[in-house]
């Protein structure tokens, strides 16, 4: 049976940009694991009803529903066990868990400032109200109070990503010699802003770029055919 | 054969402040290894000059000798594969060294300059002069520029320290349900300001703090038990 993904999509179906269904894409890619990743949006409530809360990525596979990336990764690992390892067991997997609460707190909120009128622009228009109104409670400001220019949110983003770039230079993936969902929570940012928006987050000779051209091209080029809205846009 | 450590002492022997060989001391208890910790100072380097460096920790253990606590951690995790797991396996390990250049990159530079004049009074009278050149050429500036009062530095610890308290509102450990060389990395931290210095970096109602206490709890109490200069000072 194939697997279902419930994954947010924009304006048209083809355009997917949201960093934790792209952790999911990655991840199921990663097992090998052949699914059906449906388009849904922000207002769709009933139509993921069942899972028991509002927001995607939701795995449908089989009998079992599957809310939350994080989750949905550890379920695909005790699942599918004899597939390569997204985790790394127990104390692979704790580890992890710093990687993913860095990506949130540091990263997301940055990069989210840095592209939110090009997600605004990319999305359906039954999702424009919602999108605003949450994201402003959220934000704490209007979307014209947060949003940040290039010039300001490029350096802030070069001394965010010191971390993994330290790590890069030692080992070419976060996982290790291959990938793991540590990649693929990183790359989700990548993502995010690479279908919807002409910002070039990384410079060609950044240690990062070289780490994002190698996750775009693994499972057969799977991210970079990814729909762009600026696909005319160099890299 | 009785595993030998150099370890960096005070101006006694019994003061032991390092973070990083509080790393491997913690390790060595976690694989229920014995061994003499051997006071060094950071200006005798030809007590070391078999290992290649001129830097603590070193590690003898028989025949082998190795320098570099993450080094000394990916040893003792290959030689004793059958007492407990520091690191977890090859993703477990890939993805810790992430926490280990988070914690070296945004918490050693913080707290270094918060305890610089505790760390500078714990010396040992043959060390002072290198620790001001050294340390002074490597802030880029003089200690007394550097240091960091209280007021200003525990506000930043609080931000800094957002990411692990994160991860421990999830689970016991940055290790999971038990401690592994993440946990190590980040108390040899607090070790470090525990040993030489007055300032309570945490408070009593921090998630940091209960994990903190585990961890001083662990091995019979072994990190508790360690010589502080201002061990009158309630914790």
């Amino acid at each position: 049976m194939v697997i279902t993904l419930y994954d947010l999509a924009g304006a048209e179906d083809s355009i997917r940009f949201s960093p934790h269904c792209w952790r999911v894409r990655m991840a199921l890619r990663h097992k090998g694991l052949d699914f059906e990743a449906i388009p849904w949006r922000f207002t769709e409530k009933d139509v993921i009803a069942f899972s028991g809360q509002g927001a995607v990525p939701v795995l449908v596979d089989g009998q079992r529903t599957v809310v939350d990336s994080w989750e949905i990764a550890r379920y695909l690992d005790a699942a599918y066990p004899d597939s390569p390892s997204l985790l790394g067991g127990e104390q692979g997997t704790a580890h992890a868990l710093f990687i993913k609460l860095w990506c949130e707190q540091t990263l997301h909120p940055l990069v989210l400032r840095m592209i939110l009128f090009d997600i605004f622009a990319a999305l359906h228009e039954k999702d424009i109200d919602y999108f605003r109104r949450t994201r402003e409670a959220r934000l704490g400001m209007t979307l014209e109070q947060a949003v940040l220019p290039p010039e300001q949110g490029l350096p802030q983003l070069a001394q965010v990503l010191s971390v993994p770039r330290a790590v890069l230079a030692v080992q070419p993936y976060l996982g290790g010699i291959s990938p793991s969902f540590a990649d693929y929570l990183l790359l989700g940012v990548f993502m995010w802003a690479r279908t919807v928006s002409p910002i070039r987050l990384l410079q060609a000779d950044d240690p990062m770029y070289a780490w994002r051209e190698r996750l775009l091209d693994a499972f057969d080029g799977y991210a970079r055919k990814a729909r762009r809205i600026h696909d005319s846009y160099p890299e």
